[in-house]
């Protein structure tokens, strides 16, 4: 069957036509374009626009060319333009007649808008388990290796010694919000935009209310125009798994940081990672590398869907045609690279006596001196003061605060003689005293555990 | 009082003073800081961590500063850095000790992080009121010119006769969309940071509940490191606003379309037009035009944010001081675009006569005449074939289909004799036959315009 | 034969081959990555680190890999990881030992950086020549249809009359410009990276002037860790390639404007166009509005490529892998492009008279009363408001200028009393009198194209 | 003066005021509009369109504005729109009539066109002249600290030893390049618009030569309406200032690592860090983290300005004022950048010996044990087995390679006896051998420094 050419007298070019077909990343949807059809069909059928013998043998045909399009058996040409133009021409070479009437009440831009609205939601709702994935090896990891001590960092210094389920967490945490983003965005996708036909809907007496039921969709786009021609769902997935991406970027980053000989405080297992025929000692982060370069095309795609429609006048213009690859490309993107960051975390090796040990005495429990002054009165800023010159005093003698006693620090302010020696020399001591809400003591740890694990559920 | 240079024996350079300070754009956010120290000092006298005394001095003592810093009586300079540092010099100049503990139990990280929350929301609330009355006035003007009869197009070419009102809202919907998106990027920003300290919480007795409820938060962050590290609901407000930004400049690219003298179907405002002086049928729609622009510039700042957060390890790291002036003007940009767009749109006048006269017997009628033939059993791509020949036969006479009466129509399809002739000469009956849910005929127009009303009440 | 696994007990996981493998985007290179290697060989043995023998068997054997790639006959699999490994691989399996002596003195690192170098001056001398196609066409157009008179816009309104070949050496200009700035990318990218190694060159005795030679670059990368990270050269060709594909989109979007009903001044060929089976007069600037959308994608590779790059350390990162994708999308999008862009141009067809009539007499000619009274010494801004009263007058009393006599005009100003009222009735005139350099006026037109045909040759 | 509001019966309303002013960002461009109005009046004197004593009051009149404009001594409200408009108006207040005969033969559209491209110019020029800085900063320090041995990276894994100097030329070089860009954008901006008028020309006789001339440009934009329409430039400058800023960002990203505890390589100078008032060991790298963050903001301009153009037909349309914003905030932050980051590397130190002793007999010495057994005729994929042999031993038996004498290697491959030991302990001599074009021993270095100062000189 030949495209919609009217008229013409000149083909399309054979330039033009490689250039205008979407069927190569259309069979993406081949499942959305088939079940849709489906519904249509059952639709006119009980609507007495399509006889039921008509009906059954439309719907049979269909699954004969979803079968062969899977198998690959029978392979489009770009002549043929898109899915739609694909399925609806194998359907006429096989049926004839009754495939004709497929299209009564329904333009290819209706068609368009309900298979892709599918595949987003397909698409959503996988995410949507494997951030929950994602989700649940972050905290498995926080349970098991929740306690180790490590320096919490602030500018890439170390700042205040923190719990390693202390960060876990904090990475834990977007993932949560970008759960809710992908429930979010559902809401504005699960809506049926069939019916709508070309922009301005149709005098046939058609009932949205049954293709939205059997096609699953929580509601029904109410205009038609807009059905067509709003791409403002698409926009906002893009955005939000490129918010994904960010997520998982950052975790990459300091898997990256962490695997450095500088760092060493994590080891990737081997099947994330590759190494070197010559330099044992070499662990390459390659996923945690990947997954950092990939955010960065991810995001690209955020910038073509917002710049690609920002001009545009109702109702569907060709270009629209070109959101598609961008949008397919991120949302598969971030699946897998959601995928692939599960994998890394559940199976990277923490080296749990890292840092433990060089953090005692550390500079960084200065602090301690300071909010221990603080809650006995002293003014913080004075404090803080107090702390610092008895940190200048240990860095001029080229020790650590490990070498003061209390009466030494008493020369620094007299109620330090009544401290603790421990105060400033205990780094698990100082992480576990920090009990305020969200703060990295491990009851703090457990506590969001659970409210994180019962999100999972 | 000076900076917290610690031992550093030399100051800060001139240069980089003024490229790393924040003042100017903090100043934006004025009130919030002052608001959350206000919470900090009621909560930290109620933990009995300041007495009342102090306290009623410390609120006493930022009112001062506040209206210091509005009125312009007092200008903070480069050297204080930042907001936060310039209020607190303030007040210690002018207080002295107590204001030295007022950053007892708190780090400038979860003071800019409550702040920039409380700036966020008290302009999304803003938002979403704007955008509601940017919503009232397309259904106003749905309401008063909602008949209009134009073409619809696709492709900027003509395709099917609508009416005004159907494609008012389909511009109104995306807008109801808009404000959901506000609503719930709300539910993630409306939470309390307050107390997360540097990244690790505090070992102080501070209770964030109260502070969350002096504030009015909906609730708390409830990690520490999550609180001061996390960027996305700043990127997920810019995403936002982006795809607000992209309907207007849709909305933008008609209205400038139909101010050409080719379209020649709406007057903007001389409030938001320019003239000639020497062409006075000249009416640039430069309020459009600008909307268009700007929109560009507010989608790039959903670039700036992704990337800059992109690949930064935890917790806190200068860069993200980068992100407050990219947000901001993304926010406030938007805001005055909306109040822009409404003020077009409230003011325009339509020239209801524009289309009506030459639609009639267009060609775009002939859709009538295949879908006629449909709803008669005809196949609907064989009906599609006999308007195709109808209309190529008027088109080779010079004629258009208003030429055609049943009978002639009969040559191409004998059911064609029983048509009412109406069928294809008449656009707005032909708008009005579209009366599937969400089509172009008047009732639905007016029921939608119920749908989005009940919205905005 | 296995990667480079060193003494991992443990293999890649299928995950991880599938994200991490980029055999498929480098079989685009193939031809590079076989040329480049085919230099080395012939260096190492002219430099005596390879036999006489083994070169040629190698060279040979490499020619036997290419055209087994070529052809499809053997397939490598992501277990391969990426191109150059698939090709050493192969080349064991054929010949055994020489094969292992391929990589003395280079590494992935440098191989990849000569491939990509390889592919893009490939690519954009083929880009270079065809703009300079584009550009013939544009000049073609010009010469056949530039003395179509037209209304020339800003703000979308009519200004002045203009000539057609005015506004298409305007949209000609550019891309000549943007064939200046492929040649200065050329002059950063032809240049040679080979022998770089890792990132710290080699003891080797190697000669990477001989390597230059054979590869035909134009000079050589100074500094080894530059010549594997650095990927400012692929930033600078994705933002040339945006900023073609800018200006393709600009002069789509005056096609579709052209093109709808409204203003109705071009037709596109149906090569480049769909139609309707039902509305003959129908012709959708399909290929126009693809280019333009298309446009919004090339552009979104700028944003990722320098995201991507803007924050890694040196030397090379794993993340440097994913520039390719983007790369290689942006340029042979960009391509594709300018020649629909050029098939568009060369065979659409103008409505040589459908401004003409309606430009006669039209206000945008009252700039020609106000510049012939400046001429007269009247000043400038005073001219101004004497043609702007002279249209006011005749708007009010619902005519134009063609209905003023010079008698009539000189109520508005004495002089015009002298003035040939051709000056303002005749558009034609109005746009030939426009001599200065660069002005509309024919002569200039022609003038123009000799320069710019002068750049073609 | 009022503006140019024509027949308009309503003002412009307040908000439009507002959102549509460009003055406050047209200040930054107030002397090259005032020059480029003195070039036109000299021009028009010379060709007799004004009088000898007219331009002479002029030029005296326009030097007044521009001074009080300076001074602030005269501040235009919004209501004046823009630089023109009211630098013009403030001629006609002081100097009535000849003041109205500045616009003779030039429109807003043309004067825009040419102040920013002298702005362009100028800030071009001394962008150049800092990147000139830059680069002298880095060869200095590649002279005075280019021997610090240090480990070299890939994967963020140390690879081979390499001397500093040889990174810092990677630094180097791209900024070499950067300046190269600049002067390619140069020569593509550095052309004279004015005489374009609105988009036409103009029938009067101007000279477009004299102005060149008297405005020190290239050459002409040689067509009118490319002249006022095309932003290509600016996108071009943008690009390339996000290029620059990218660079930047890598250095930074660098000294962000190094200054960690972890690697300890540098220290920043206290004019571009800040430290903590109680930790004195720390050294908040801001100014590198400030750098990094500015990049993703000039990168965003790029996205603006690419969207912003994409889809605008001919000629001006008012969407191009938003350009300015971005253009001038990228191209400023681009040149404040360089400067600090020009500031960082002069006064920062290195901790030179950080590495050096650590990387003795250190496992990345192990390709100098394959590369030697290569050079001695082994298949290179062999000698690489051999030498990882020898490293699993060592590994094994937790020691290094210090520990292998020539005869324990023997055991590996008998051509080791031969070798002398030195060959796998010695990281310094490693680096020292890889003496190859562009490789990272000590002659290397200086030898691109001699080139790269040629280029600075």
């Amino acid at each position: 069957m030949s495209k919609l050419r009217g008229r013409f007298g000149e083909p399309t070019g054979d330039d033009m036509q490689r250039f205008s077909s979407s069927i190569e990343i259309d069979l993406e949807m081949l499942d959305e374009d088939i079940d849709g059809t489906r519904a249509h069909v059952t639709m006119l059928a009980e609507a007495g626009m399509l006889g039921d013998d008509e009906a059954a043998r439309l719907l049979e045909g269909l699954e004969h060319v979803r079968a062969e399009l899977r198998a690959g058996s029978w392979v489009p040409g770009d002549e043929l333009e898109d899915i739609h133009m694909a399925v609806e021409a194998r359907l006429v070479e096989r049926l004839g007649e009754p495939a004709k009437k497929v299209h009564t009440a329904r333009s290819r831009n209706d068609q368009v808008a309900t298979d892709v609205r599918l595949w987003l939601r397909r698409n959503l709702q996988a995410l949507s388990d494997e951030l929950g994935e994602l989700l649940s090896a972050l905290l498995s990891r926080a349970e098991s290796d929740g306690d180790v001590l490590m320096a919490g960092y602030t500018h890439l210094q170390r700042g205040q010694p923190i719990l390693l389920g202390h960060l876990l967490l904090a990475h834990a945490w977007p993932v949560s919000r970008d759960r809710q983003r992908v429930a979010d965005a559902l809401t504005r996708i699960d809506l049926n935009p069939l019916g709508a036909c070309a922009m301005a809907g149709t005098p046939h007496p058609i009932r949205r209310e049954r293709t939205t039921e059997l096609l699953g969709f929580g509601g029904m786009v109410e205009n038609a125009m807009d059905a067509v021609a709003a791409r403002d769902h698409e926009q906002e997935v893009a955005a939000l798994c490129a918010i994904v991406a960010g997520h998982l970027s950052r975790m990459a980053e300091e898997l990256v940081l962490w695997s450095s000989t500088e760092f060493g405080f994590v080891r990737l297992s081997e099947r994330y990672a590759t190494g070197s025929s010559i330099m044992p000692q070499k662990r390459n982060p390659d996923a945690a590398e990947l997954l950092r370069g990939r955010s960065a095309r991810i995001q690209a795609g955020v910038t073509g869907l917002l710049s690609l429609c920002r001009a545009l006048p109702m109702a569907y213009n060709r270009d629209l045609q070109e959101t598609r690859e961008l949008l397919f490309q991120v949302v598969s993107s971030t699946r897998e690279s959601v995928r692939i960051a599960t994998g890394v975390w559940n199976t990277l090796s923490f080296r749990r006596d890292r840092f433990e040990q060089e953090l005692r005495g550390d500079f960084s429990l200065a602090t301690e001196v300071a909010d221990w002054l603080a809650s006995r009165g002293v003014p913080f800023r004075e404090a803080h003061e107090v702390s610092g010159r008895m940190v200048r005093h240990c860095d001029e003698q080229g020790t650590d605060l490990s070498s003061l006693s209390p009466e030494a620090a008493a020369d620094f302010h007299p109620l330090l003689a009544e401290a603790d020696r421990e105060l400033w020399i205990d780094p698990r001591a100082a992480a576990e005293r920090r009990t305020s809400r969200g703060g990295t003591a491990s009851a703090e740890i457990r506590r969001q555990i659970g409210l994180l694990r019962a999100t999972t559920a």
